[in-house]
Parts: structure tokens; sequence; C-alpha cells
């Protein structure tokens, strides 16, 4: 296999004991017994072997090696007296002939101990990410995210799409994110940008003729970081599809997805084909959230009618939503804690009342309630030991505290989330237009360029006055897993004529529409095929699979939240030839008077 | 397969007539015999089928219709009266019950016609690609592409590589070509840059455990366009190993590349391993070339002693190089146009004899080589109807003129070339050190960063003048197909000490090291492994596969020479607040007095 070594060190087992073999690695840990003994943890990407060193001249021969130096180790496979069973190499060790320094590490201190390098400070991490990648923890993450890559690769190639890498020195775009700029060098004045998305070019092959396109995609957006966005680029799994419909987009993803989400990730059960479609309203209604986590079996119910007027001040007037969670357990304490947390994340308070052991109803508002003790047990179908979580305000702001307080009772709740699982949903029928909170006017609601449902004709029916476009759908959806959005996607708008309608509603024309996507719009006057794709976010994916919080343990070498790479010393500062010849100058904001 | 369509167009055959079947795709072609007689060819990403109309009220369907517009056709499948045996699909047609009219062409004329684009103007061409591409011809390369980025993946996966992708936004280094430059909007006046390579990342990756790293990676360098180099961004397979030699690499890529040269390629051979091996200095003297076209069976010969001192003036005190060619057929004017080009291409004269029919040398120099002719003869073994071609100069221009010839005759002549393969070959041994042309001091060669034969002992030794520096050489070496440079990789150096000493040499120190490449450095200061790599060209292994001289037959969206996107209008002006959240401005040259 490699012309270094016979062996990896996760190689060896009871069937080598006796053969002679080389194996290279790290010197992971050195422990000294005596002047003649010593034991050597020799570890490379595959694992990690046992040596002992059995004689002074072989302890001589790592004297003074520092831990994390890189060694070759000649010897004999020998059966262990004590085995290890948490080590795969556990039943052996290996007695050297000969070992040799191949890379000395200089420091006897690290910046911090590689096995625990998830302990230490972030910023020494990414410092250092050589040292912390060395870490079997830290290191199998990013495993795991190669794994994925190549395996979703392998299933799309698989479903007949053709992997296109599309231009990273590209044209700014008017509209979305903030683009990270490239000055041109013979164009002064100029400036490529980074392609936030393949999204016009992927929409440009189809109306180029292809047919089934994906891309594991760079995509760079200068945004601050977040949880789960790292600064600078990220990776999505592009893909478009001609002359298909939102059908054909679900049956691929939905038949990719699951299987490598249960083999590669935490869980091993996933959601099989067809996922839940979930209306976008209806998801609101009952989830109180575009994103709901179908791993909780919660469900909202409205309940303005019946408590609006109980006489509970914030439900006066107010859409009010309720929770019932069955066979609750939790102690007053947690529940006072669970209100609180609502509250934090929703910046809106969440009520509540219990139907208790012997059928009463008790605790929280309580005594709003008592005279609708019985419809209130009708209309949710209460059991006793049921709580029931309360949240009121406008239609949306109810909806959406209900949503966090779903959340909140699956998290606290095992008996209504079965955690263990990846369970994916689609949300479909947004809305196309939607009030403008400012202009208070019509306006997209998200993206100008999906198919509405209806094409021209509903279109056609809302600029004669006998449709309400705010009844309009498009054929917009998200991809949900867990709670998480994994992606948007749509059937696009590839008829020109169709493009001009919507914009019209919103008060805009043609010049509108060729301003923002001059290319996309030229070539969908050439004859374009109906055509319909999606693009999951792979680190969101991947962060799921690894159960990591932190995008940063799932990239190999990222930015800290602070758009730097620490190791790297990125940003940094440039030649004044380099500006020069890029006809640009920095701008000190000190001295900027503007 | 699609919800759209129940059959592609390249899928229908005897098999199917009589079925009832929905294609779908672009009207490329119509053709009306009369007022109820039309065949329309319809073509789709897969191929082409006949649609054969029949009524008025079909022909209606699509009256007015431009071609290039896209259509859907529900049919039945016929028998075709004259089968076309040039179509997938020419024994049969489709005779339809209904013509749906899905993305209308507005334009009767084209900018050019689609099946004839690669004869159009190509900044036309370049400005609407997606009509370009819809050009099957055009189209085939890029699937050519995709197929062989997907045959070197899989290749690589199976060799045991994984596939990290490392940053593009990153730092500038501090040599190389141009950088590409992001300006920092966190960070003011500091700016990230584009990855020349992913050269400091994989070996950093070595650094920190990973043992066999492959990436399609994406590089950028702000450098001119040239008939092999696109402006902008180009593709490597970029490979590196843990603990591995020279020739580990080479077992890698002699099992990787030769099946899929010999499945993709034009030529379907390729050779087989192991690949020949040729030192520089041999390959200089052998072929004049580092680069040599081995498909070429001409070789060259020193005959500096034989006829330095013939009396030809161009010879006289100069290295002087031959090349016999047998069985030469050419006339003089083809060999006088050879001379010429010759010329043209090295800036260096060839010149010549022949030992015609009947042994006897003529032509060209001969009268200067009538006294020698036995030694000649002999020197060179020559047979009748041989033609020598000579070149004259000091040792390097005389080699490098003669690989000029070398080539030329090979191309001349068939007889000496056996064209339709791939030959692949190591040139391996370069020096690592020089003397430079304008410092007349000694100098590094190519790579700083890669390990000297002999290692630190050799290094020693030059330094205590027991060895001249110019005979060390380096573990770098450059992979070679058809004259064609895919590569240069090397063996690394992974010692800082031995780093060190190879920069005392020139007169540098730790400090310059350092300089150069921080990150890296420091990471080999904590205990790196032996590691070796390569990065063969995406792009021009395509080319050479596809058989292309432009590298924009073989990207999907290229940049023209001018390194503008001319369809997404790319690179373009951006709006003065983009620049200020930048803290960067444009500097105008009419105004720039520096």
């Amino acid at each position: 296999m490699f012309q270094s070594r016979t062996h990896t060190c996760n190689d060896l087992r009871m069937e080598h004991v006796g053969q002679t073999v080389k194996i290279v690695g790290w010197m992971e840990n050195v422990r000294e017994v005596g002047s003649s003994l010593a034991f050597v943890i020799l570890r490379d990407f595959y694992g990690t072997t046992q040596v002992v060193l059995e004689t002074e001249e072989m302890l001589a021969s790592i004297k003074g090696l520092n831990k994390e130096s890189t060694i070759s180790v000649e010897g004999v496979v020998r059966e262990r007296d004590s085995k290890n069973p948490k080590m795969a190499t556990g039943d052996i060790e290996v007695v050297p002939t000969k070992i040799e320094v191949l890379g000395r590490c200089r420091y006897n201190e690290l910046p911090f101990q590689v096995g625990r390098s998830r302990e230490a400070d972030e910023t020494l991490r990414l410092k250092y990410r050589y040292l912390d990648l060395r870490n079997p923890e830290v290191k199998n993450n990013i495993v795991l995210r190669c794994n994925v890559v190549a395996a979703l690769r392998a299933a799309m190639t698989e479903h007949g799409f053709l992997e296109i890498t599309t231009p990273i020195l590209t044209a700014s775009s008017p509209e979305g994110a903030r683009d990270y700029l490239v000055p041109s060098r013979k164009h002064p004045g100029k400036f490529y940008a980074l392609p936030q998305a393949p999204q016009q070019f992927k929409q440009l092959l189809m109306a180029s003729g292809f047919d089934r396109y994906f891309q594991i995609a760079p995509c760079f957006r200068d945004e601050d970081a977040r949880g789960d966005r790292s600064p600078g680029e990220f990776y999505q799994l592009d893909m478009e599809m001609a002359f298909a419909n939102q059908d054909d987009v679900f049956a691929v993803l939905e038949d990719v997805l699951p299987p490598i989400f249960a083999k590669y990730g935490k869980y091993n059960v996933a959601s099989s084909a067809p996922f839940k479609r979930i209306p976008f309203t209806e998801a609101m209604e009952t989830y109180g959230s575009d994103k709901p986590d179908l791993r909780i079996d919660l469900t909202v119910t409205d309940v303005t009618e019946l408590l609006g007027d109980c006489g509970f001040g914030p439900f006066e007037g107010n859409v009010v939503k309720a929770i019932p969670v069955t066979d609750f357990t939790a102690t007053r304490k947690q529940i006072d804690k669970l209100c609180a947390d609502v509250e934090v994340q929703s910046g809106n308070k969440a009520y509540w009342f219990k139907l208790d052991e012997k059928g009463e109803i008790a605790g929280g508002i309580a005594k709003f309630l008592q005279d609708k003790k019985d419809a209130i047990i009708a209309a949710l179908d209460l059991k006793p030991n049921t709580f029931v979580g309360l949240t009121a305000g406008k239609k949306g702001v109810a909806q959406k505290t209900a949503g966090v307080l779903r959340s909140k009772l699956g998290a606290m709740c095992p008996n209504h989330m079965d955690t263990e699982r990846y369970e994916f949903c689609w949300i479909v029928d947004f809305p196309m237009y939607e009030i403008g909170e400012e202009s208070g006017e019509l306006e997209f609601c998200h993206n100008p360029f999906s198919m509405p449902n209806g094409g021209a004709e509903i279109l056609d029916k809302a600029h004669a006055g006998e449709v309400d476009p705010l009844t309009i759908t498009a054929f917009q959806y998200d991809l949900v897993c867990n709670g998480v959005e994994l992606s948007s996607g749509a059937v696009r708008n590839h008829d020109p004529e169709i493009m001009v309608k919507a914009f019209e509603l919103v008060r805009l024309g043609e010049d509108a529409v060729k301003a923002k996507f001059p290319a996309m719009y030229n070539a969908f006057c050439y004859g374009a095929p109906p055509h319909a794709g999606i693009a999951p976010g792979v680190d969101r994916m991947v962060m799921l699979l690894a159960g990591e919080e932190s995008i940063r343990e799932i990239i190999p070498f990222p930015m800290n939240k602070n758009a730097q790479d620490l190791m790297m010393d990125a940003p940094g500062t440039v030649e004044q030839k380099q500006l020069d010849e890029l006809s640009i100058a920095i701008v000190r904001h000190e001295d900027d008077e503007a």
C-alpha cells in the first residue's frame, strides 16, 4: 500500500503476531517504566498501536524526543499479556528492532493537549488548527463531512445528475446578501463578485439544454457569523432539473437524503419517502413555525374563540393558541423556567394551566378558566395529567410564540419527542405576495422569480381584480429536518411574459426584471424549459449529522467569528504595488469625512 | 423518470412502436411540406426525435412558433417509412395528439445557428453561451469534462484518498503569480486572497494527521490569458500523501490516469505503468525539452565533437545537436518551411543535410560535411534516405532548438509519430540550485520547499565545500503527456532544519523561511510527516482528452481572453456604498501622479 510502511496503525491483529512490520505515525504518548522499558502509543490517520521498547538502546533512540514527533518503527508483532479491548489493535503490540525519527516536534509544551483539544480556547484551537485536527474527535467530524459530500455526489450521479462547476469570479448581483468583491486588474474601476450561490448559472444551464445539474457549490456571502453560518464561504448541494416540477425535485431528495442521513448521522433512522408536505399556512397554524421539528408530537390548537374572552387580560382581543401535553410530569420550577425561556427567545410571554390528576384545572391562569372547564376539556380533548401551554397576541405573534413553546416542550418531555431520528418535511405553498410592513403596499414575499401557482392566468385575474393577490401561492418550498431549514427551492418562472405580469402586480415592469438578472432574462427569451431546483446546505446537513452546534467543528480550516483565519493570518495587509495594479486605494475611516 | 415526460428524445426505438408517449425539448427544426404535413426535430439533452405533424390542427399548434422554443409532445410512436441510421431514434417517429408550448423563443433570427455555433464569432458565442451550449458538439465537451472529473474523483477515492475542500478566502502569498484580492469589510485595509493553489493547506493537512488528501481544487491566478490558460480560475487534481515518497505518488497516478485517458480520450490507448522516468538532464539532452512528446520516436544526439569544427560558421565554438530521421520523404519545400517554423518558434536557426537514396551526403549544409562523411555515417548510424536536422548554439539554446525541431519533425513524419495515443512520462531529478542569470549567484531553481536528494547530509557537504551545490537534485518531478506538462510535484521538505540549511546555501536564513510561509513553517515545528504530492491540471487534461486547442471549449461559462464574462457582464461597476463598506476607493489612472 505504501513504500514507507507495511501496515497502518489500525491494521495489526492477532493474525499478524510473529510478523515483522513497519508502521509510522505520531508519538502520541510515551510511558517510561524503567531504564529499559517504555510504552509508546503511535498514532496515524487510521488508528493507534502500542509499541513496547524493551532495551536501553531502543529507549535511547527516542530519548529527549518530544511527543507529537513523527517516527517510523520496524519491529515484530507480539500478542499482548493484558489486552485492551477498547483499542482496535489492543490485542497486540509491536516490539521494535529499529526506530527512526522522521519529523521532530520542537516543543515539549504544546498550546493544548491534542487529545483534549476540544476543551481548549477556540482562538488557540484555530491558530493551531493542525494540532487540533490531530485529535481524533475533531478529525472524525471532518472525515464525516468528506464522506457525506462523497455520498451526496455518488447519489446525485446515480440519479442522472451531472456535476458542473460554475464560475467563482462573476458579476455582483443587485439583491440578496452582501457580495464579496474582487477588483479587476485589467478593467480599472470594475469588480468581479464571488457568487452568493450559482442560482443564475444553474438556471442558465437549464436554458443551455442541460437536463439534471448538481454541484457541491461554494457560495460566498459577506455577512456576519452566526452559530450555523461561517463568515466567508459555505457549501450547498445545488441542483436544478429541466422540464421538471416540484414533485420531481421532491422525489430526488426523498431518495437521496434519507439513506445518507441514516448511514452517516448520529441517529440511524430517517424519514422515508414521501416526506410530509405541509402548506406554509398550515405549518404556522399547527406548529407555530415554518420549520417544524416533527420529532415532537405536539401540535398547536387555536383557542381564540374559547378563551379570548375568559377575562385574562393578555387574551383580550388577541389570537390565543394552546398546546396540550399529555402525561406531563415536570415540576412547577421547570414550568416557570420554560415560560421564562420562551419569553427570552420569542420576546413574548407564555401561559399555562394543567388538568391535574383529579381532572381539575389548576395552576397558571387556572382561575380565569374554571367557568369554561367543560368546554375547554372537550375542545382540547383533555385527559388528567395534561399540561396546556398558551400563547396570545396578534396572529403571527401568537403562532410564533407557540412555535417556540412547542420546541421547548419537546425538549423537556422525552415522551413527546423521539429525539434519535431525522424527520424531514416539505413546507409548500408559500404566499407569493405580502403587504410590505413599511410600504403598506403589495410586495413580493420571498423570491420574485418563482412560478406562481396558476401561472399567467392567476396573475391576469389578479390584475383584473378577480383574485386577491395575497391568496396567490408560489411553487416555492422549504426542506426542513428536525426543525432546521436545510434549503429553499422553487419551480422557477421561466417565462418572461409571466415574469413581467408578476412584477407588474408590484408596480414594476420589464425593465425591473431585466435590470435584476439581465443574462437570465435574455436567455429565457430564447426558449427556456420549465425547471425547478433546490440547494440544501452542506454545512447545515453535516452539523445535523455530526450533532455539532458550532459550524466550526465541521469545517477543516474555519475562520473565527470575526472573519479571520488565525492560522493563515487572513485577511492581511498587502503591498502598495498590489493595490496600484488593481487601481484601488484604502480609505481610512478616521480620515473619512463623508 | 420525470413527471413531465415518459421518455427522453434519445429513448424511443422499434420496441416502442404503438406506444403513447410524451417527450419534451427544444424545437430544433421545422420542415413544412404542405398545409397538413410538417416534420419537427425535437431536441433535449439526451438526443433528438422526429415528430410528424399530419393534420392542419397540429400544424396550427406550432404556427408562428420560432425554432428553439420548448414544447411538449404527446403522441404515438410509429415506425418510419425511411429510417435514418445516423440518428439513434432514426427508426421511429412520433405522431402527436397534443402539442403544448412550454417556453417561447421570441426571436426568429438567432445570433448564430445553434448547430453551427462553433463557426460563429467567439464574442457572440460567449455572450450567448446558453445558445452555444445547445449545440451538441459544444455541450459534449462540457459533458466530457464532467465525466472526467467524476472519474478522477472515483479513482482517487478508490485509492483511499479523502476529498477535503480547503478555504477559498485566504491569505495573500508572498511569491508565485499575482493574487486576486478580496477587500475585508470587517478589517478595513486588509485583504483576503483567493488561493493560487491549495499548496499550503494540503501540506498543513499532512501536518494535521490526514493521510491521503485530494481535491478537485479551484485555483486563482490573476495572469493574462494564454491558449491553455483561462484568466481567473482553473482547476487541478490536487493531491498529497503523508509518509510517502516519489514512488508512492507515481504509483497512484500511474494507476489512476491511464484508464481515464483511454476511456474518455480522443485516442483510446494510454501508457501503462510504470511511466518512463527521465532525469531532467537526460530529457534536455535526448529530447531537447523537459516536456518531451514520447509519441515521437526521434531523439537528439550530441555531435559537437564531430561537427563543431567542420567549417560551418554557426557551429564554430558551439554545441551542435543532430536529429536523424529515417525513411524521410518530405520535399525540399517542406524542409524549408520546417526550418523557417523552427526559427519562428525558437528564435534560432535549424540546419540539415540528408543521406540520400544513394548513400551520399546532400542538401542543406552538405558541402561542409563531405570530408567527414564516413565518421558522420558511423556516429549517427545513418542509412540511405535519412534526414538529419541540426541545431547549434550555447548548450541550452542548442538543446531547446533541437526540442522544437524534434516536435516539428514528429508532426511532419507520420512514420515517426504514433499520434493516436497518450504517452506519459515523469521528468525527475530537477536541479535544486542554479546560478541566477541576473545575480550571478546561487539561487533556487524551482521550488525552495522541495526535499533535496540526500537531505541534510548533502546540504552539510555543500556548506563544507565538499559537494558542488549545482549537482544537488531535488525530489521534484513533472508529469508530462504528449508533450504537455500536466503538473509539477515534489517530495516536500517537511523538516525545518533541512529547510534552513537549504535556504542558507542561497544566503537566506530561518527568518526568510518563516516569512514566506509562516503557518506551514510553524506547523512543521510541531512534528510533521514526510509527504509528497502533485496537482495535475484538470483543464489541461480535459483539453488533451477532447483534442481541443482553446481552453474555452472545455469550460461551461468561460471568460474571454480579456478576463470578461460577456454573458454576465463581469467584471462590472459596483455601487459607492459597496466600496464604502469595504473601505476602498477606485484610483483613476488618469489622476494617478505616482
